[in-house]
């Protein structure tokens, strides 16, 4: 296994706190720093042992041998190029879950090949350093971006750390991350939020009924509790293929609202067979 | 706790097995009769010990105490009225996801009285004798309607039952029942079902894409692994509750629609901040 490092984690929330833990119980990290720009994140990250320490971001940045960027993807735009500036060896790895956008901020920059674009598909619909997991992303999918525009020395600590970590690795280009991360991520926060609000709208007056919810709505709907910090730069920043997808969505929506209002069992039935097909594939 | 008694199940899928199993744990069934037109999941029930025989429907009813219902709810329209005539002295319990119409088609029956209408709020998306679970309704609700439509005997019994098995009561009358059936179950079931159909549209050609789906995306799309021979039924019974529910859906869908395409980022925000309010609702 590689050399352990002194490894830097901007952002100790879910997905920062969950990695400091794994990082350290795989012996891949000789030292975390923390860095936090939220003070009571920052306290709570030293409590639970998540970091060594905790640093002002100027100052943790030029110590590290790895940087991990695990903040919102807005907050990712405006630092990214920051700490590109100060990486002549570090290797700089970010967690965002959309790519396209950040790859071109960065596309020019000197320091390009120092950058790794990295995308861990796990998450849990809470938020902040408490929320950290212990043996997360284990036998989860990570995606790797555009590889090729990173240097092979980066690339290939990035690919050992989250072998490392239990993941398995997939790759491809930025652009094609973000489509695909529509249709299998994005979309499902934006029913659920949706349909949150659809029942909290309706059922304002009367509490007591949600008694009658069980693990079906339970389950449509906890990813409805995420973060709107998170998501709202997630939805901006990959705002043309989301609507394409949710375009999508609404027709298909339509397609069981038009078999209702005709009557028209027969496609009812027909559309959820279809839908049925997703068993081949979410065991 | 109540006399054991003999019971009938028709139905012996999901619902009807798990049933099965908690009464027999309970001490509730001397003995189980099951009743299925599907030859496979009649064996397969034996096999598993569901039931201590099976017998033909015309047979099984005349020697019940208690006969349960536990089939798609079209079927459970075509049976109840033809039950309830021999029904003198048992006690019939549907145990089915609409109400209204079931409760008028018997409304005027010489028997009605023998009839309690309930449904449990519990259940998988899977279904057949092999999905029975052990244990499944402990600490959920069930509801029951129209309770006054009901002798005082079978509802005490009723009551019994499933505060034997760990349930709590709901009373409520059928046709509101329906309407928040509508929002906390089969709404829920309708975004799963177009969610599978919008991804599986899109990602036909390319199955390893869904390497990439976390548990987000199994969470909101399990429920589209539902059975459609129990589910047209449901959404044919509680139609226009679920064009109500699936219009006011897809009108929050649009909400977050245009936020997206005219950039309004900061009602964006507040749409997720509204949806977050579930938290307090679903733990």
């Amino acid at each position: 296994m590689t050399e352990p490092k002194h490894i830097v984690i901007i952002g100790m929330g879910l997905i920062g706190g969950s990695l400091a833990w794994q990082l350290k119980e795989k012996g891949l990290a000789k030292k975390i720093t923390g860095v936090d720009s939220n003070a009571l994140h920052a306290e709570k990250a030293m409590e639970l042992g998540l970091a060594d320490d905790m640093l002002p971001l100027e100052q943790a940045v030029p110590q590290a041998d790895v940087i991990l960027l695990a903040i919102p993807v807005d907050s990712m735009m405006n630092l990214l190029p920051g700490i590109l500036n100060q990486a002549e060896r570090q290797i700089v790895i970010d967690m965002g879950s959309t790519k396209a956008n950040l790859a071109e901020r960065v596309r020019q920059h000197p320091q390009r090949g120092r950058y790794v674009a990295a995308h861990p598909m796990w998450g849990t619909e809470y938020s902040g350093p408490e929320a950290a997991v212990k043996g997360a992303f284990e036998q989860k999918a990570v995606v790797i971006c555009d590889a090729e525009d990173s240097d092979a020395d980066a690339v290939e600590w990035t690919r050992k750390m989250f072998r490392a970590i239990g993941m398995h690795l997939m790759e491809m280009s930025a652009a094609d991350h973000d489509l695909h991360a529509a249709y299998v991520s994005h979309i499902s926060h934006i029913t659920s939020f949706a349909l949150a609000n659809t029942v909290l709208e309706k059922e304002k007056e009367d509490n007591a009924i949600f008694e009658m919810a069980s693990a079906g709505f339970e389950s449509t709907v906890r990813l409805a509790k995420s973060n709107p910090a998170m998501w709202v730069p997630i939805l901006m920043q990959n705002r043309e293929n989301v609507l394409d997808v949710l375009n999508e969505h609404i027709s298909q929506l339509r397609k069981f609202k038009s078999c209702l209002e005709k009557e028209n069992y027969e496609y009812l039935r027909e559309l959820m067979e279809g839908a049925n097909r997703i068993k081949q594939i979410i065991k």
